[in-house]
């Protein structure tokens, strides 16, 4: 199998996708692009695309080895993986243990209020309309997926939840937020698919709260790659947090 | 009972709420005062006051008499009614039957558009907030209510709109959304409360379109109490819709 074609599906803000030679399967490349606040902000920042890839490539494995079928086929190089194809559901699935960001602003809960239950939340994936917060109702009324996908997708959202904690328990750092994609592959069946990294993750330091995410990026508080490198390190670099 | 005294509990954006002599009635006193976009605009509109509060007085007497209990007592003038102190529940309760306003700003369906059923919306009622879209389980963290009240809420929502959708139906009159409001009475159980007015209902001639609501005054279209006269004529001015 050749799968070093150059068939360019699809651009996003983070990655490129290329179709291979086998139609089910995907190689994703990790670009070195940052942006927040929906495209407004942006900057290339050398290393991000090795360090996404590398820890997403980390995390879906483990996410398969505790039994949580995902789309990752395999590392490629630093910065490509495969991964098997799936039609995206445009719904962003975000997870908040603890408040933080557009909740606190939304809600006027305190940056780091530690939830009594982790809360599930479902944004609209179009990025001209912002990704706003939808409601179960909405996602039927839009047709982004019908009731039986949606429970499925809370469901694996739910054991994600807990496995993802740990791992990074087990490194010292926090699990404040994070958001999952899903899509339908070719027998229909939901798919946990995108990436799960410092980029789509809020990751603060166990004992001082450093943020080691794309905050880091988002309110200018110091150098993205160290923060995503010390995540690196702490998951696999050291292999100790991921076993 | 005295129920002219000048104790007054609270005063909103459109109206006053006097404490009665009775510890549970309170009396309300509908202002000319017109806001819109959470206070940034802002009049002073003669004649709201009293169409509000005929047009309001009407509904809920309708609604009494469909077996749908809530807060009103009794019309006492032409901007004045006794109603039921309840604890207000810091919810607004949307009803949308064809999308308009908000919906289609965020989520791109075209004013006008008929939904295929109707949609329930929560908002947590916080001008500071901005009275931000808030799912269920928002409602559960905010405490705001808690999931039994929610139920209930739904449930008498859900037996409210067709009512509504009859009265105006009958002249001639689109109801494309409307708000809602709760509270909890002495016994701690879930009441209709506040007000259903053009200023919380869109009401569109069936016919021409015309607007006959607060999108009047929020976009400047004419004279905002020319549309809610229309309104009271069709409704309670001529006897013919409200049976
Ligand atoms: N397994 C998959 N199959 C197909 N598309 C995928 C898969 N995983 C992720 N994608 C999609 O790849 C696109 C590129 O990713 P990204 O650069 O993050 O895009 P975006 O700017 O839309 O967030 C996104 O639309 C994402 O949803
Ligand atoms: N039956 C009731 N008992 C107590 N308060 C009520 C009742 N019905 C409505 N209210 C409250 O009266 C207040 C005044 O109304 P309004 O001027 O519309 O205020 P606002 O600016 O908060 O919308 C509101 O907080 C409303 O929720
Ligand atoms: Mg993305
Ligand atoms: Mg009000």
């Amino acid at each position: 199998m050749n799968i070093m074609n150059n068939n360019l599906l699809y651009e996003g803000k983070a990655k490129r996708i290329y179709q291979t030679e086998d139609e089910q399967i995907l190689r994703v490349v990790y670009k070195d692009s940052a942006t927040a606040f929906n495209g407004e902000k942006k900057a290339e920042i050398s290393g991000k695309g090795r360090l996404n890839n590398e820890i997403s490539s980390l995390i879906f494995k483990h996410l398969h080895a505790k039994g949580i079928d995902n789309h990752f086929v395999e590392r490629l190089s630093e910065s490509e993986q495969l991964i098997k194809k799936v039609s995206i559901i445009p719904i962003e699935v975000v997870v908040r243990n603890f408040a933080a960001g557009s909740m606190s602003k939304r809600l006027g809960i305190p940056e780091g209020t530690e939830l009594p239950q982790p809360i599930i939340e479902f944004y609209y994936k179009d990025d001209a309309l912002g990704d706003p917060l939808i409601t179960e109702d909405h996602i039927w009324l839009l047709k982004a997926a019908v009731p039986e996908q949606v429970k499925t997708i809370k469901s694996i959202t739910k054991q994600v939840n807990p496995e993802l904690q740990h791992i990074f328990e087990d490194c010292g750092v926090r699990l404040i937020d994070f958001k999952l994609e899903f899509g339908l592959d070719a027998e229909g069946r939901v798919l946990l698919a995108d990436e799960i990294s410092p980029d789509t993750c809020r990751l603060w330091d166990k004992d001082t709260n450093e943020k080691l995410d794309k905050d880091l990026f988002r309110q200018n508080l110091g150098s993205l790659t160290d923060g995503y490198e010390e995540i690196f390190k702490r998951l696999g670099g050291i292999s100790s947090c991921i076993k």
